[in-house]
């Protein structure tokens, strides 16, 4: 076996070692291995390593790990700890006490805490109350407590909603059945509080006991998305199937994936999931990294104590660590291959994640065409993609995340919104209050928003870029420079961004976001060559800006950042983010720069990061329930004026041949076979 | 063979018919035939028919037909006649001839113009002048005058632009080689003015002679597109086919269309292409009709004569009379079925256009997915859309018209640019004006917008209907009305629209414009039927207010219009575009109706008629050379608690043994088949 790149992340074997190289740091101790991950290079020791990579005898980055343990103490909050491993040396390099922050929240842990919780003698006197019908089952759903300046965060506490499974099957869908409880469950495992849950606009928590109203008992068909739970599916839809008589186009040796002109290497870690390392096209350098970073779902709902559900869906809870085993014939069509996550279990063993990526080749449509009108002979090309794709389940929500590569060296980042609303108990016969939908008989879906933290890492024809902002603005009319007279004229006006800094978007203006390499100049357009960002428009934060929320989430503030590269410098909402308190995020790491150390404020020309906030201000539909058609957003990356000319160009023209594609002659019924 | 519905298009026989009625109308002349087409029915009629539309003896509207008819006069303009036929009953209802507007141009008349402008020895002496290389060929492009005030615009006016086929191949890239010549032409097809065009920013019209500068010339490939004319194409692209072992799932009973819930009527004519009818799902009415009412593609280049450039690409070219034969294999993938259109020929008989739509299924990814994180089981269900496609070539430009039906009952319309850039000569050695990119040597990409309306003609549960503008708000902050302590509420404010006008989207404030029938409640959610449209981010029109280019545009000075229905009101910059004056444009009749019929302006409740103006300001890259990879603008349409759960729940989970994916198993290179 060969040794691994310096990107790829850590083997099996490289786990094992860095937890026996820790476990020795803590005698007497059980180590609670919660991360073994990869340590990224230095990017100065990689941008050495790249040049000189074939180079069987350069010199390579060493291989370290990032771990963190937990110690439970008999008293007081855990502590976590925070090391760095040089695995080639065989020694931790750096061991740090992480003070005041916590660790990311696991389904192990969530399912002591709901076990604890069930247990409690409080709890179990309020279900009794509650009157259940008999087949019920009452499901505890744990979740991340959002910090709302009301406790000691200190421990780390999580929030417990009640949901009820009313038929008996572990698949029915529980979150059709909210209930008006709420418990708070303690680091300890101790539940410090229960209470009742407002079911109206203006009501508070409180301690009035109610019993579970059997009007709200409805059909499994109207909340049920298990098939066993529902009446049969529709037969309509004919199988679809998709041929590659010669195989995938793409190759793959490691983490390391060819396919067209297209080279990148596949990452993979507990936090972020999918990220992807060294992306060219034709051999020139475009990225250097380019991850999701954070994703922030705050729930609009001002009730105490909704504005608790605020998740961190990467800082909390990991998309990595949430990442489905993605089944053959169901996630993708056609091709595919898959690649293994690896995490690690509490004892700092390997722990397999299978097929949390998927990749394989799709059509979309047509790639250019061109009839000429006076021959009548038309050239058409379709497009082929190469998706990159990795679905996460936090909880109720899913979501799926795909790069997708195309031919003309365009680069999209597609998210779809899936699963299941986490939904909150309302009153029967009351209409709906103005942050929430009503999706079922006592059901209520509260408004809240999805936003994502897409950090681009760019290497454009290099490592020194600068970030550009074109608008589109008419001519002075009847300016006589210029020669407007027509009042029709429009001109593209450039500014570079000097600092860094958070800019918004401006359809108005045609405003765009080029990443550009001063330094390269296209042959024929004689301006720098670069890409641009094809950006998702979306609303920004809604939460007041003294907010926690609007505190702990800097990044979601503004939709285009520019930062000065930092090593380490990975996460828009800081690099801890449970029950955080905020001003660990970008902005207060550019402002920390603008007034401590001036020189590294400088964006123009630098080494620097992209990071493009985006997502969904999500007031739930009706057909949004029982679960969620997907919803897309997608951000896009094009090449402007890097190449000197349409980079699919030279893709052969579709033949029917190639395609085979079948005429449906005439007239069919649904019951004619062709 | 049964009686054409009311929406069909006109059948050739119809169309043979149509001018036979005519005729007899212009004794003694020889009537050009511009158009024959389906004059549709009035709605409150069609509302009537379809109601009881499965009584085979209802009352069926009369078809009739609306024809254009130009005479040719001897002196002074052409004139053009529009009639009015009853074919049931074999009688012209009316007949009036249009003063001071022109009819559409169309392929015959512009090789016409072609043919006369080169013919011309002005013409032939410029060319002389040049002194071009001996293989190479003048090309001559012909294109409607876009109004500027400078001309009397009494007799249509043709601009000649001349490029160069510099290789003896008739589809040689031409607009790889303009020349800095130019001509106008009028209706007589005399050649009115001959001159040179500015090749340098500041530059005006002029009639120094100039040589064709030998140093433009260059590679084939970097200015080919034809195959015959490049080098070999890449081959690492294989083969990738859609197998549908058991036929398509949709049916087709002559131009209605169903598939899985959906049900439609396909309409076709020479100026809208593509339109769509009696929009169903599951039954219920949404929409009446959705059609690409008018694109509008001014050109920013300040200077004399370009502002001449600016395309009404449906009004003065027709999206129908320009549409591709759709080629199997080429066009699209999997089970094709196509319907051909029907023109005429300038003598008043049919023309068959073949396989101008295309119908075919596309898989889409995953429709919704959730997995369960107690039991590990997940259920996934993947979208298939239905595609009904139609692609159109303006001269060098190409559009590619998508509407995807999903089964979520979402409706996506996606517009994708391709073909080639309009270009303009430049002096060689200088940089780039502010409005044009450089493309190639001595080749100029001016700037451009293309700006395209989508008529959209709701019928949600019925006919009358309102539209609501629902924006996001954070609540205010510490309000005891609203317990929002936290200062993270938010919550949804919804405003009717009370009387017709132009609006804007803002996503800061989440913006989103929604369709719903006040009458019809929906029973679970307690809100207004309703479906809601997923705009696309789109600059408005550059051009100055007072320009001729924003007076005969005036559906691009905003994004969301909405008007009261009116039978015949379907072109948002007026019935007649060519050469218009403005102010006969969706403001205008808004205007109109506002101050001298006031009831006709209320839209709530009322049978409204929605607009979206939307597309890009196209500043080129010179990836988009030469010929640009598609550029895709997408809208979308949901239902808004319209359904009382997910439309697409009931769609069959996928499994492999349907989808037949093959794994990709292990380290793959490219020479290994599987």
């Amino acid at each position: 076996m060969s040794r691994p790149h310096p990107f790829d992340p850590l083997t099996p074997a490289e786990i094992s070692r860095a937890s026996a190289i820790v476990k020795p740091h803590f005698p007497g101790l059980s180590p609670n291995f919660r991360v073994i991950t990869l340590q990224e290079p230095r990017k100065n020791e990689m941008i050495r390593f790249l040049k000189n990579e074939n180079d069987r005898s350069a010199k390579r980055p060493a291989r370290c790990a990032m771990v963190q343990v937990a110690i439970v103490a008999r008293t007081g909050p855990d502590q976590l700890f925070e090391l760095i491993v040089d695995l080639d040396a065989g020694v931790v390099t750096s061991k740090k006490l992480l003070e005041g922050v916590h660790s990311h929240i696991d389904s192990a842990y969530m399912r002591l805490v709901e076990n604890a919780c069930l247990a409690d003698p409080r709890v179990q006197v309020e279900i009794k109350t509650l009157n259940l019908p008999e087949s019920a089952t009452v499901v505890v759903e744990p979740w991340a407590y959002a910090t709302d300046g009301r406790n000691d965060m200190s421990e780390r506490t999580t929030m417990c909603w009640f949901y009820l499974r009313l038929v008996d099957n572990p698949d029915a869908n529980y979150y059709a059945y909210p209930l008006d409880l709420c418990a708070e469950v303690s680091e300890k495992l101790k539940v410090t509080r229960v209470y009742r849950l407002p079911t109206s606009a203006g009501e508070k928590i409180h301690n009035k006991p109610l019993q579970f109203d059997r009007k709200r008992i409805h059909s499994a068909d109207a909340s049920e998305y298990h098939p066993d739970l529902r009446s049969a599916p529709r037969t309509t839809t004919k199988p679809y199937q998709i041929v590659q008589p010669e195989g995938q186009s793409f190759q793959t040796k490691g983490n390391f994936v060819t396919w067209e002109k297209w080279s990148m290497r596949v990452g993979f870690n507990y936090r972020e999931g999918l990220t992807l390392h060294d992306v060219r096209y034709d051999g020139r350098s475009l990225f250097y990294r380019i991850a999701l970073a954070e994703m922030f779902v705050p729930y609009g709902d001002p009730r105490c104590p909704y504005p608790r559900k605020a998740a961190f869906d990467l800082g909390n809870d990991g998309a990595g660590i949430n990442a489905n085993n993605l089944r053959l014939g169901c996630d993708c069509l056609g091709y595919i291959k898959y690649f293994d996550g690896w995490h690690n279990a509490p004892d700092g063993e390997p722990l397999r994640m299978p097929n949390v990526i998927c990749c394989h080749e799709q059509d979309d449509g047509i790639l250019w065409k061109h009839t000429n009108f006076r021959t009548g002979n038309a050239v058409v090309a379709r497009s082929r993609i190469l998706v990159l794709q990795t679905v996460i389940t936090v909880s109720n929500y899913e979501y799926i995340f795909a790069f997708q590569f195309g031919q003309d060296a365009s680069i999209h980042y597609e998210v779809r919104a899936s699963g299941i609303l986490s939904t909150a108990p309302a009153k029967l016969d009351e209409s709906a209050p103005s942050f929430g939908t009503i999706v079922a008989p006592g059901v209520l879906a509260p408004y809240h928003q999805h936003l994502f933290s897409l950090r681009m890492d760019p290497a454009i024809d290099g490592h020194k870029n600068s970030l550009v902002i074109e608008e589109s603005h008419p001519m002075p009319a009847g300016d006589p420079a210029v020669d407007n007279q027509f009042g029709v004229g429009y001109e593209a006006r450039n500014s570079f961004v000097e600092q860094e800094g958070g800019f918004d978007l401006d359809h108005t203006k045609g405003r765009v976001f080029k990443i550009v390499n001063e330094s390269i100049v296209n042959p024929i357009t004689g301006t720098p060559v670069g890409f641009k960002i094809l950006p998702c428009y979306s609303q920004m934060l809604l939460s007041h800006p003294g907010s926690y929320h609007a505190r702990r989430s800097e990044f979601a503030k503004h939709a285009v950042w520019v930062t000065r590269y930092q090593d380490d410098e990975l996460f828009p909402a800081g690099r801890y983010t449970m029950q955080s308190a905020g001003g660990s995020g970008i902005a207060s790491a550019i402002e920390r720069r603008r007034t401590e150390n001036i020189g590294q404020s400088n964006v123009r020309n630098e080494d620097i990061v992209i990071w493009h906030t985006f997502g969904s201000t999500h007031n739930p539909r009706i057909e949004d329930w029982p679960v969620m058609p997907s919803e897309k957003m997608v951000v896009g990356l094009k090449p402007a004026n890097f190449f000197t000319q349409n980079p699919g160009i030279d893709v052969a023209p579709s033949t029917q041949e190639q395609n085979r594609s079948v005429l449906v002659e005439s007239e069919t019924s649904c019951c004619s076979k062709l």
